[in-house]
């Protein structure tokens, strides 16, 4: 998929005023794709943190900052790219300001939690959220790390509530898609569970194992030995604690039913290798091999 | 560490006779880089694929193909390229014709296993044997794979025994560096116990984990969803599952002590996550993300 021509400058772009809540990695790439796309006018920035959003305005990711306040009385597009846990409590500032047409999604990797705290927020407004989550992590955050090609052949999944009406979702979809990104509809607790299972989940048994090695007597002489699988399989447990603590958390259900199959995996397997059971060892390493060896991804 | 220039023509190399029983990528590699270095005069291949054999032939992996009893009576030094399960077999028809003064040594991936089946199909000349394991570890299977280079600045790890003589040890010492690899002595159920962790352990959990994904109702939306972060954390679960069946079940105590030891890290952020713990959870994370933040190799 690739970007659409815009036509020039006598035309309005599609989002007037847009305004990004967390101007970082997510929320700064967003801005950036957007503008490069012609698809925005003026960009707000708005944020807890005065030198991060002076960072962005020198980057060109924003055009003037704003409070939450201002920017609900002004924007017609508003992202919220801010952690999940800190998302109500904006939204419950942005509420009385918001104008009727306004439209707000946000870039949270859990929805569940994400829309029962709009919900709780936003009241009778909820219609104009349209939960969206990219799929396009990074290690990198912070303004400095917003690159308007993040989105590019990504999937962007959004979670439409039934309130949401066809213009509030089609004004989402529409800037996902001048982006560069595959967008697809998904129920939110299945992407909850899809996203426990591939996303949260390794995260999760990497960084289990990789505190088992740290905490063992002989560490120093393991981590010496240790080569390219033990590299690969850890990398992901050097991710922030601060991001995937709440990411846990918010996803707390879904993680909790996928680990329990996870268990019932491991249990199986450890069985087989107590019982030295090699038939029923090589049929599940069989079963992962043909599973992994048949993923395909172009775009990784 | 670089390859020792060797002297001209007219001096005989440090092993006159290589035996190589599996001419695949660890005994062809090893065969190849002895050769390059000079190290070696003659080199005889031992295995049960007369195609496999004949490929290494053509390859200049070796120079004739030979028997178990042509290779004891002839080599100076052999080196045992076998599935650890098949070890003892070889050497029982190698036992005796085998000279005095001929070292044996292995490249098996567990110490422990090997070394039994070792002494009990070489009795009282188990002193000839010095268990080694090089971990250089590649996808590739097969003479073709074989290179010279693999071993270079990798670790090699020598579990010698006590009836080793020093001239033994020496040798299969000699010819590691001789390869480029940097030897390591370690006691058989320390080497078993490390590798079991740093090595065996992230196998193992991640073909449990691909299992479960690929076992999951909704699995083709999990793969159609699955970025980086799923990608290298199940790389090595596309392993062969015979190779690594074997080094679970020949390393099976090992795996079960450190298995209980995830298990009670893995409880103990299970149980976190159920309580909500953000702190728990997050000193968990943080120790993970700490240690593999600080790990560093110069040469993966």
């Amino acid at each position: 998929m690739s970007l659409t021509a815009k036509p020039g400058g006598a035309q309005a772009p599609a989002i007037g005023v847009l305004a990004v809540v967390g101007v970082g990695l997510i929320g700064g790439s967003y801005a950036a794709a957007l503008r490069q796309a012609g698809h925005v006018g003026r960009v707000l920035g708005v944020g807890r943190n005065p030198q991060s959003l002076e960072r962005a305005r020198e980057l060109g990711l924003i055009d003037a900052v704003a409070t939450p306040a201002e920017a609900a009385a002004q924007a017609d597009l508003i992202m919220l790219a801010t952690p999940v846990g800190g998302l109500g409590a904006v939204l419950s500032q942005m509420r009385e300001h918001l104008r009727a047409d306004t439209v707000l999604t946000d870039g949270g990797s859990t929805k569940a939690e994400v829309i029962d705290a709009a919900r709780a927020a936003l009241g009778d407004r909820i219609g104009q959220f349209v939960p969206g989550h990219p799929i396009a992590g990074a290690e990198r955050t912070g303004p400095e790390a917003a690159d308007a090609r993040l989105y590019q052949q990504r999937d962007v999944i959004l979670t439409p509530l039934p309130e949401n009406g066809a213009a509030a979702l089609e004004r989402v979809r529409a800037s996902w898609q001048a982006c560069g990104a595959r967008v697809l509809d998904m129920d939110a607790v299945v992407h909850d569970r899809v996203l426990a299972s591939i996303s949260h989940m390794p995260h999760f048994l990497s960084s289990v194992y990789m505190t088992q090695v740290a905490r063992a007597d002989d560490a120093a002489t393991r981590l010496a030995l240790a080569g390219s699988g033990f590299r690969d399989f850890t990398r992901i447990a050097a991710g922030s604690p601060e991001m995937w603590r709440d990411i846990f958390l918010s996803n707390r259900d879904a993680m909790l039913a996928e680990l329990a199959d996870v268990r019932a995996v491991l249990d199986a397997a450890e069985a087989a290798l107590r019982a030295r059971d090699g038939d029923a060892m090589h049929d599940l390493l069989a079963e992962a091999a043909d599973a992994r060896r048949g993923w395909r991804k172009e775009s990784h």
